[in-house]
């Protein structure tokens, strides 16, 4: 696919942004490889994806600092990226620190207002702040002579709205806006992406594209969306270990999972309001697989000395044939970065595709990638493999008119 | 499904065999419930099955004792199953210990050997014992006025041949057989069974069915048969796991397994002989799943203070993106009877409905109970599920001309 | 040491006491033997103790029910006692049951009140609790003609006092009986057994003989006293391993530790005011061994699935030689019943002996018992095993007078 | 302690020698601090001990290279030491290299002789092998103008000798060198240091100074000596661990220990002969310290994929009151040579220190640092430890003849 496309990442200067950008611009200089990205083995590498070395990226962020000052503590603090791939990108990364802009923080809560330096501007109107986001979104696309814009959240996990099932319609989002009443951040940046023809991926767990009125309004402008809550790493585990449990018959009876990380996230996720979307998503995976009325609990806690890494311990409880009682349990020790970015990746890929190959709405075949998939109850991790893998048989074998078009 | 049908266990006086029966046994008296029962639960309790309290059992052992012996054994030990169970099913178990025979422990190795009491006769001939066994089966079959038998071989790991090319076709075996060649016991009872038209099942590591030979009597006798060695624990933990570092494109770099397990299967593995075909179906898994080259080992230990439980701890090392190393760990604690007593009965009647059907040979909509499951690739546990999903809906859609009699 | 031992019991029905006077009883006939206890092995063995089979049981609870009923509760879901223990001890526990009083469950939290069956009598004064106390402790010594009553308290984990400093004397304890205020339960039982002369044990992380009056009273009365909150687990753990970090200089950065637990105890912790008091004594143990600023978490959940089993996943991370972070993680898990019980029986014949020594006040030579040891500054556990070694040293070779006596 | 001190260390080029070498010198520069180094804490900070930054190294290896080059690829692999301390030392290695002449690979199994480069010449003699030895401690105590010279063994494991209770006395020793008998080169090195008068500690499995003549030696020429196999990591754990259990009376039923690591170490030890030693002196600790039968077993497997990793896996089942069946696990996981390398160098210390005060034999005060400490019978840590402080507290008090004449 030789159109050009930007990925306008909000929060551009955190760390999931960040590696994701320095993964991009090591895979084009050859300095590291594409492992860990979904899109480059089968199925998906059969599909006329735009290129990884060809995306150009810009974003919002409410914190002052820049790309590279992340790029540098990420490679101090925890090793990733090294040095050598930190040298290969660091002026790429320069370059991009230009094309990030100030944004909102407004309704983001108390945890995530203390971080942000002077971006929640109290005196503006939501109206005000759409249009400027709607501006920054529309200069970037001028500015580097874009196709297409593929806006992805990766901010901070937000307190979810009080009373979401009010948003549903256009109608009630429109008059939200007007009369500002307590819209999420991550809804001003869907909103302005969805209005405005650019698809968008929430990959955290705000209410973002969630809310009934924004997901009529992309279907109303014909746009490609997706969401929410990244799927890396304890709830991955969980929508690959449940259909187990399922498929033998054997009734889970607790799931405990205690996780602990060490970053800016686990930081925000100190603040209850801010953690309760992030319990919400990670604990509705068992529910939507496993019949059984079961005790799930999901813990998760700030613990410093892990830097950017995250230990998961998960207990299992299940009961088997003659009543017997066993037990699995699981520690996962991952770079939350490192497993998020490479799925980034992936997304504004696979949305640009979708894009151009004139789809609509929410993107099914994308459930896999997300802790809560958008209108989607399957939750086990193979068959949400099996979706994406029907995706691709179907537009390999029968391209589109504007698939053809492109590859003249 | 209102056919006789009668299940014939080699290895009956052993835990797997005893738990199978005693749960069979619990159910038809209300002493438990299905749980652990593949067969029980969506797809396959759509189709019309045996029911689990009709089944007849027999079968061959080389120990002497009782199944009512072991059941005490397991139930003082283990405490599974309680004891208002065993209470409740001790006066069926009592008739089921009349109609087991004396079986052979021919070429199983000295550690199998050593436990026989009496079994191993090596003045007979391999003509002779197989023609001893096939009396067994058509005796249990006449005395009970069954339909059908089913032979299912649950016995002890024994050495692998050490050519089992050498016996890829009929000819090859009915020479052997005429030679005295030292075709493993488990292949003597896999041939009375199929030569007899008996529908087959190696639970085991055992070569049994799975010489070519064999499987080309099978064809042509038209009987349906599969193995080998049963799914129960941390094969079916790799099986469930792998798929998700495949899907993902996380490479796999070391996966070391350390099973410590307690009963006399784990005794019987002490001897390395025995345990080499264990490990050969143990770390074939990840191959089948895993493109990368990679450390793949599998440790079993004998650790008596276990008793009937099965310890195993996994250490999973994993590359992502910017090569960032992570890990992931697990410990499965289960007992191995009540694991793989429930899956005895499934394939019981799977296969007993197979030859109801009229099917013959290899049951790939089997794959999913076996580590190694002959003729099949596919060694995720989820498409093989799937296959089970899609051998039921033709089954249910479509009932064959001898399935419609049978509603008769 | 041939005197006749009451043992009296707060929490008498709870799980702890009943398997502790199951084990004392199965001891006495021969069912089970003495493992899990201390001073059945050396040092003291050695020790002229009272025997476990004279050991006279009574005590308080403020729930219904009795202890045969306790009995056969952990029989049937844990499995321990077993049947045949409990078999041996059923009609003995009856006896006992004769022996329980209604106690009061005064001030101990909204949890534990709901729990009680008409034990808090709201009319009644605190010097009347105290009153009935007092005559319970005494009809129980007259009628069973005991030269001495040890008092342990083993009931469910109270609300700390918003400010314990405040009795710090023994006026102020008496101004506070006189006036009403708000003393727990705790305080209540220890000072009726202080002021009545009987030598008691504080097993639980409640307020109890931790107060400064409570203290002075015991010194001034010479009775010997203990506590407090048993060292059983995850803190027993802790008292372990942290020398070890001390000792080779190895500077721990994070210690996270998650119990899940499912008997009465973690249904009564749900509550964040009674889980307090247990996360402050178990959270102290590391900063009494380590100097190092560190990451200390403990996080108690009530999973109803683990029964009468708790386990504990500790994460800690700790730094080394050239800033090497390296990291150890275990998993305990253990019958919290069986763990605490034997260390009651232990910590009843120590204070029966201790008193008959004429000895007075805390008793830090039990420290190794204890999660918070009282007047002790020692956390380790080896060190606190060595206090208990020196102590029995002490009293071997040189048996007081009174010792002395006794041997007539 | 102004004393010039030199630290001879055998196996000089090997990761344990080389971190320690990068340790000792960036603490002379100030680039990293002394955390791990068990000297640098109470009690052994108080004693006046040789300063860390002015001792002077040399030593043995067999495997071409240099300290530089094993230097860079541990930070390369392993990131320890980091870039900047690497940087710090540097040149401070490029000398020491100077200072490494070849040693000897006699009778160290064909797993190390395979990696020696020219360092196992059949034609020479013990004798000239011996001579050679020690002509490389007089010239680098000479050329560096070192008042003593301390040498430590941290070479790679060797298959242990047939019969070791054969060189029982000074007299089978010197027979065993004038006939070429089979003794192990760290007994080579261990007899050329003894005979010379150099302190030397064995921080390996292999035989060394563990023969009863060279003991004898060490007694008759007045030099202080002890071993053997640093306690770094699983076995730390046991020895810390285990008198809980004891205590406690908790009888423990299993040990199982499962260790992966990935270094030259790990791959030595791929040969069973080179493992034999190592097992020993890990499964010993446990009889050691408990009197109850169990079972009792050590694995130790090479996993590349961990580079000088390793991670001990280990499951206890222990039986406590009322035969109730309990475990623990736990996974430690750290790098082996950051672990060891301060243990080297604070015996170098030690060792130093107790030569200057004219001690001479065993010295059991270093038992703490010793998997096998040499006429030991103590395993357990804290009362290792205990003997540490013992040891300094008389030294610290009492200063001798010796060690007041040193600070004129």
């Amino acid at each position: 696919m030789s159109a050009s496309i930007g990925v306008w990442l909000v929060g551009a200067r955190g760390n999931v942004a960040t590696t994701a950008m320095i993964g991009a611009r090591a895979i084009a200089h050859g300095a590291t490889d594409t492992t860990g990205m979904v899109t480059e083995r089968a199925p998906c590498a059969n599909l006329d994806l735009p290129e990884v070395d060809s995306l150009v990226f810009g974003g919002h962020d409410v914190q002052d600092g820049s790309v590279v000052e992340t790029a540098e503590r990420l490679a101090e603090r925890n090793g990733i990226p090294d040095r050598a791939t930190l040298d290969a990108v660091r002026d790429d990364l320069a370059v991009i620190d230009e094309r990030i802009e100030t944004g909102t923080a407004r309704n983001c809560g108390q945890a995530v207002e203390e971080l942000a330096d002077g971006g929640t501007d109290e005196s503006l109107s939501l109206r005000a702040i759409v249009g400027d986001i709607q501006d920054d979104y529309e200069r970037f696309r001028e500015d580097n002579d874009l196709d297409r814009v593929v806006v992805i959240n990766v901010a901070s996990s937000e307190p979810l709205p009080a009373d979401p099932e009010k948003y549903d319609s256009i109608e009630a989002i429109e008059r939200a806006l007007d009369e500002d009443e307590p819209l999420p951040a991550s809804s001003l940046y869907a909103y302005a992406a969805l209005a405005g023809g650019h698809p968008f991926v929430n990959f955290t767990p705000n209410a973002a594209n969630a809310l009934g009125g924004l997901r009529e309004l992309a279907d109303r402008e014909g746009v490609p969306h997706m969401g929410k809550d990244g799927k890396t790493g304890e709830t991955l585990m969980k929508s690959t270990l449940a259909p187990m449990f399922a498929g033998r018959n054997l009734r889970v009876r607790s799931w405990e999972g205690h996780n602990i990380l060490g970053n800016k996230d686990g930081e925000v996720l100190e603040d209850d309001a801010n953690k309760a979307g992030k319990l919400a998503s990670k604990g509705g995976v068992l529910d939507g697989i496993l019949d059984e009325d079961l005790h799930n609990r999901v813990r998760i806690d700030y613990t410093p000395a892990l830097g950017d890494w995250k230990t998961a311990w998960d207990d299992i409880r299940f009961r088997g044939f003659l009543d017997t009682d066993m037990k699995l349990q699981f520690t996962w020790e991952g770079s939350d970065s490192a497993l998020a970015a490479p799925l980034v990746l992936d997304l504004a890929r696979l949305l640009a595709f979708a894009d151009e190959q004139g789809e609509s709405g929410l993107q099914p075949q994308l459930a896999s990638f997300f802790k809560a998939p958008l209108g989607v109850d399957e939750h086990g991790l193979s068959k949400q493999f099996g979706m994406l893998e029907e995706y691709v048989e179907v537009h390999v074998a029968q391209p589109t008119a504007a698939g053809m078009e492109d590859d003249d």
